[in-house]
């Protein structure tokens, strides 16, 4: 057993038995210890955006990490803009960084570079292997540091000698005893407790694991008891939704509305989440959405139980056993005909989707429509771009799918991001995955017009027109996905739209719908 | 005038007057600016990789840096593997990457990251606005640290708040007086002249500046005189050749071909490269390619001007004045016809490209035989990926086209890199380039499947089949390019490939053509 046949075995026996790879020569030892392992799936992405995003999307809902490969540091640094965002959504992630031999790296060959400096700022965790008999315990330091409460990005750097070295060891790989959460501060919990009682306009905000069904209803029945308002941060990884599931707003994007949102509140309690501040900064407008009176407290620290903590929450707060929750009813809104416009799209999901969908959202400024829309929707898991670090709807969606091979997978993506890791479309072909992709083709990055009039440089000229203009010419995304063997039309009006919709939501596989706004 | 304004006047005063961008919220205050300059012209890439290749290959064919803007540390770590690329090419170019407002950072907004350990690796150079006034010595820096001999990325980080407070000097932008090149050290140039007289099969390896035409007929006439080979290191940014030219060999990327090459040779003498060593190490091969008897010589400290370092070396080699540097005579190789292969296409080139045309190679393993059938081809630029990080091709050709719109570029393009980056072709077909892409779609990572059989995997089985085979499906580059603009043909014979490649090397304007092999 070399050091790459240890590394496979270690995930494996770890329940890590899917990687996302693209490999290059340095790696080609752990490519062919991964060759001997019928049990790993490994899905290729033809860039490492779509590696690390598609990683990102299978945690999100398998609920487990999967491993990546990725070829040195060019590799990874392609890889990092999605890192970037599974770090803030808490994802976890094990990232095996293939590196030149350990005697080649004085040669300072072509490839060489420093993977810790690019590594560090979106990992959570940083590991070398120095040769074939360190390999499993790097290993599981990095599946440790993934599974570490409440998740994080675990990368590991993998010599090719000690992937191809023979371990001297023949012990078994080791089945990791995860980190035991952080033990509950009961006084804190208390203190959160009291405070939401005295507070004249609470709001408990929340994020993470918290955004389930069942933790839901309980905060739900916490908000009521303490007239709190219950409300989600701005972007989480994923949230349960729709009909039959407690009704969420989230912290709005624009920061006159955030600030708004929160202009009477005295008091934060975050659930896993982090107090909320503007995206950007701009010229005169606060950095933090709160007020100065505004008190903020943890519910838990970082690597607690969050469930753990709610129900404790719950207790604190009183029985509650007699409330119910409430629960969004099923609803639909009024069809929308004539002009396709992101309101039209939002209120056709809301009708023709099925349920338990995996919406993954990347539609930028479009997509604003769809969360007020389908409150009362089939019941759905909605996933966000958590980072900021666009790029990540239709990797994400390629995850998504792999770990929910029965569910319908909906990616609302922006044309502009969406050209970012378009390479994700083969992938989603060669799998045969149930995605369902709607371009929403505004032809220009919608969202920096509205910031360029913000700046009061008046109407864009020659220069800023072209920066953030996506005509002259524009997308033909029909062809784009048929140049990687996925299905495509294209909608212009909003009947034509939602008849499509409906086709593409009866039938199975991954189909791309262009709709041109 | 705000601290954009002041970093816009200060890159014009200083004669870089093209920005590759892809822009976002933090930088629209720099958008704004640029858009008050209609001197600037700014290119879009609808990804950072496409927009850090193209001004890696606007630089070297202008010999002059371009500017580019990225949207924080994701934009910045989008456009690193390409930056990386240009590092090793020594390509000059000043970065502008976009931060939060100073103040704004403590609230860590989901977009934050640590820019300058992103930045470090890929720079030579890496620095930070801290305020409006402070941001035109910043970008002086950063032009002067990119113009450094013999060129160096420079990133310089510009926060938010410094682009758009107004600066309080009213100073006009200051002209750089360049650094001056390291004084050349005679006694080292004479010591490299009388080695090359003594050794018995000495060479002298050369990159940069001098693999122009005319330091390339001076080095000849010096390898004449002291019986040298004079040879190529195995990548470089950019060499003269074809008919008319001296006829020059690169260190070959096979370990064993490089080995055999270097067997006897017991002195080589530094151009401006670097010994030469294995692109990756292999069990039981060595790591350097030359042997432990060979003596290396640099002629010349890197920082020095290399052009006037071998005018001082044919000085001391001896006049020369009566010795003719030795051209390649134009010539071209028997047509192929029948079945379509690398080297049919690269005959048809050496019939068919039109004088003064830039390759951009990024052909991998199908384009080894390019070079061998082009050394009497028409007089050509030929630019390599210098760095190993893959997909440069199609970003490389799009600046090499702004930089010389009257000359035809040529990609030589392998599928699988150029999946990495294929949003360049919308900029090509946007800005009218007149660039041709030939991809050689083998529909695999061909190299890698050479690499693992030298593994000793065997047959490669399902697992390493999917991650290193392109089909299934296998992707059509004709619809690719026509959803982006780019007008294209599909080849499948030799004689098709050479028909089309005469229609399209006879017309202007983008163009694509589907090798398929």
């Amino acid at each position: 057993m070399n050091g790459a046949d240890l590394l496979c075995e270690t995930l494996l026996a770890n329940d890590i038995d899917v990687c996302f790879a693209n490999p290059g020569t340095s790696e080609m030892h752990f490519v062919a210890a991964l060759d001997r392992q019928p049990l790993m799936r490994c899905v290729l992405g033809l860039f490492e955006g779509v590696v690390t995003g598609a990683a990102d999307g299978y945690a999100r809902m398998a609920d487990k990490p999967a491993a990546t490969l990725l070829h040195l540091g060019p590799g990874l640094a392609n890889g990092l803009a999605n890192l970037h965002n599974a770090r803030r959504a808490r994802t976890p992630m094990v990232n095996v960084v293939g590196e030149h031999a350990t005697y080649h790296l004085k040669y300072d060959a072509p490839l060489t570079s420093d993977i810790e400096s690019l590594a560090r700022p979106m990992s959570h965790w940083v590991g070398r292997a120095t040769d074939a008999d360190s390999v499993g315990k790097v290993t599981e330091d990095a599946i440790r540091a993934a599974r570490k409460l409440p998740g994080g990005i675990a990368t590991m750097i993998l010599p090719a000698d000690a992937a191809w070295t023979d371990t001297t060891s023949s012990d078994l790989p080791s089945v990791i005893v995860p980190e035991g959460s952080q033990p509950l501060d009961q006084a804190q919990i208390r203190a959160a407790a009291e405070a939401l009682r005295n507070a004249r306009n609470p709001t408990i905000l929340v994020t993470g694991a918290a955004l389930r069904d069942a933790p839901l209803r309980t905060l739900d029945r916490i908000a009521q008891i303490t007239n709190a308002r219950l409300m989600a941060q701005q972007s989480n990884g994923r949230m349960e939704r729709g009909a039959g599931r407690v009704q969420l707003d989230r912290v709005p994007y624009v920061v006159e509305h955030a600030v708004a949102a929160f202009a009477d509140t005295d008091l934060v309690v975050l659930v896993g989440a982090k107090a909320p501040v503007g995206f950007f900064a701009y010229p005169g407008k606060p950095s933090s959405m709160l007020t100065d009176n505004c008190q903020v407290m943890d519910l838990a620290e970082p690597g607690a139980d969050i469930i753990a903590a709610i129900d404790a929450l719950a207790d604190e707060t009183g029985p509650g056993a007699t409330i119910e929750a409430r629960l969004a009813k099923r609803w639909q809104p009024e069809p929308v005909r004539g002009k396709l416009t992101p309101e039209a799209i939002a209120v056709a999901l809301a009708h023709h989707m099925p349920a338990n969908a995996i919406i993954c959202d990347e539609s930028v400024s479009s997509g604003r429509d769809f969360f007020r829309s389908t409150y009362g929707a089939e019941p759905h898991d909605f996933l966000q771009l958590t980072g900021g670090a666009i790029g990540i709807g239709l990797p994400l969606a390629t995850g998504a799918a792999i770990a929910c091979p029965d569910r319908k997978v909906i990616t609302l993506q922006a044309d502009g991001s969406g050209m970012y890791t378009v390479q994700a479309l083969w992938t989603q072909a060669r799998e045969r995955l149930d995605t369902l992709t709607i371009v929403f083709a505004n032809r220009r990055y919608a969202i920096l017009h509205g910031e360029l009039r913000q700046v009061g440089a008046g109407t864009p000229g020659r220069n800023a027109s072209r920066m953030l203009d996506l005509d002259d010419p524009h997308l033909d995304w029909v062809k784009m996905a048929g140049s990687m063997g996925v299905e495509a039309a294209r909608a212009e009006t909003a009947e034509a739209f939602a008849d499509l919709l409906k086709t593409a939501c009866a039938k199975r596989g991954p189909f791309l719908i262009e709709a041109v706004l």
